[in-house]
C-alpha cells in the first residue's frame, strides 16, 4: 500500500539523516522524499511517499514520534488532502516532432521553459496521475533528462 | 556561498541515508533536498541546495564520488541551468481580503487549488526569487500552512 507522510521537523540536517535512517533501517521503500523550510525558518517540512504494509509503517511512525526534533507527523491516509508535484523533462525533438510535442504540452497545460535545436524542456505540475501520464507520452519522443520534486501535500480542512 | 548539486543515484534508500549523512557529518547546512525516480525506475535524481565554503563542498563532492551507488554529480555553478520549485501555501482570508489575495495570485500566475470559508490554498511554481517574493506577500494576510518541494534543476545545453 502507498502512503504519503508529512513531517514537521526542527531545521537541523542531522534530523533528516535520522528520519531517513529510520526508514532504510527497516527496509522500507521510499518512492520520493523532499524537505525544505516552512514560513518559520527554524522548522522544515518533509514529505515522504512510501510503500509497504500498514503494520510496519505504524511502527516507523511510532519511532519517528520519539525523535526529539520531530514536531508533528501527518499520515495523509486519514485526511482529505491536496497534492502536487513538479517535473522538469527534457524531450528530444526535431523539425517534424516539435509541433506534436507542443500540442501535447498545450493539452496538459504545461510550460515550455527552454528550447534548443534538438530538445525542449517542459515544466509539468499536477497530481501524480497527470504527471505520470505526461512523462509516459513524452517517452515516445525520447526523454533525454528528467528531474521530479516528489509529492508535496497539505490537508484541505 | 549557495550551491545547487544534482546527484544521480541507484534507487536504493540506503544511498539517500549515506548521502545525507555525508553532509550532516561535516556540519554542512542543507537548505533543501529532494529525491525521486527518473525515467529509469532504477535511477533516482537528488537535488540538494546547500550553503558553505567552496573548499568544504569540494571535499564533500569528492567523497560522494566514491560512493558506489552514486552515478553522476552535477555542480550547477559550472552550468547554465533551469531551476524550478513548487510551493503549496494556505493563506488566511476573509470576505474583505479574498479579492486582494486573488489579485496577487493573478499577477504571479499562480493557481488557486482550494477555497475554504477562511482560507485559500495556492500553488506557486517558479524560480526561487518569484516563489519567495510571493510567500513574503502572503505573509501580510497570514500564512497558515506551507510546503515547498525544494529546487529541481536541469542544465540548458
Amino acid at each position: 500500500m502507498r502512503h504519503t507522510i508529512s513531517i514537521l521537523i526542527e531545521n537541523t540536517f542531522g534530523a533528516l539523516t535520522r528520519v531517513a535512517g529510520m526508514f532504510s533501517g527497516r527496509g522500507y521503500n521510499i518512492d520520493s522524499l523532499n524537505v525544505a523550510p516552512t514560513h518559520d525558518p527554524n522548522v522544515s517540512r518533509m514529505t515522504i511517499v512510501t510503500r509497504g504494509d500498514n503494520a510496519t509503517l505504524e511502527q516507523v511512525v511510532g519511532q519517528l514520534n520519539k525523535l526529539v526534533n520531530v514536531l508533528e507527523i501527518t499520515d495523509f491516509r486519514e485526511h482529505e488532502y491536496i497534492d502536487r508535484e513538479l517535473v522538469l523533462v527534457k524531450v528530444k525533438v526535431n523539425a517534424k516532432t516539435r509541433a506534436e510535442v507542443m500540442q501535447i504540452t498545450d493539452i496538459f497545460r504545461t510550460k515550455i521553459v527552454d528550447v534548443q535545436p534538438k530538445s525542449m524542456t517542459i515544466e509539468v505540475t499536477g497530481n501524480e496521475t497527470k504527471v505520470e501520464k505526461f512523462i509516459q507520452l513524452m517517452g515516445s519522443f525520447g526523454v533525454l533528462d528528467l528531474t521530479r520534486t516528489g509529492k508535496v501535500a497539505l490537508p484541505r480542512a
